[in-house]
């Protein structure tokens, strides 16, 4: 597997974590790292392990969280570190996020989460086709 | 100077490009990596140099884009790579930040700035003091 496949596998296995509501998962996928941190929308900037990851259990815990969909996730490497943008879809609505990994062993862990609000959409969001009735 | 403060100072050259109006100085803020990206508050994601770059000319030619200042950044060192969480202060407004630089020889250069919105405020932005006819 390329260092952009495990990034992007990495990627996945978040927004896999948070659609399965998973706690276990989510919080494998966040680095032991001290330095790591989170921009949720609108929120101030979390800080530290144990600041992040309680914020995303609180999260996945509460039923009444959305749905979330990752699109376009795309990935730029530099030795160790790495970035991936991708698109958020949650509710109909879409937010772009920018997620940090790390290589730790022979895994890839989040150090940092932002999302915020975009005009834009994905290019992988299909588009239904004009009907016959409208 | 510690890679912390290297990385402090290529993150305040941004924003101290951005509020000169300096095009030569923000151009020399941004990597020439193949991966750069900007993802501007509400715009979709720009990918590579050019875009980006010209994104960033765009704003700063324009009389009417706000002044700038940076407040509480916080740089978060991984060997070659770093990102740096900050404040942006605009027209009174402020805006979460992630900028993430790689290390080029012996300076620091961006690969990608995120920024949003958020409903916080920076630590180090200065009350001011009761006076005596308030």
């Amino acid at each position: 597997m390329s260092d952009t496949d495990a990034v992007l596998f990495a990627n996945e296995a978040f927004y896999r974590a948070f659609a399965d509501r998973d706690e276990k998962a989510m919080d494998d996928v966040w680095s032991f790292s001290e330095q790591i941190a989170c921009l949720h929308p609108g929120w101030g900037p979390l800080f530290g392990r144990e600041d992040v990851v309680s914020s995303w259990m609180a999260i996945i815990r509460n039923p009444d969280s959305p749905a979330i969909v990752c699109h376009d996730a795309r990935a730029h490497v530099y030795g160790d570190t790495a970035y991936v943008i991708c698109f958020e879809e949650i509710a109909g609505n879409y937010l772009v996020a920018t997620n940090v990994f790390i290589r730790e062993g022979r895994v890839w862990k989040m150090v940092h989460h932002q999302a915020g609000p975009t005009s834009a959409q994905p290019n992988t969001v299909r588009q239904e086709p004009a009907g016959f009735f409208n």
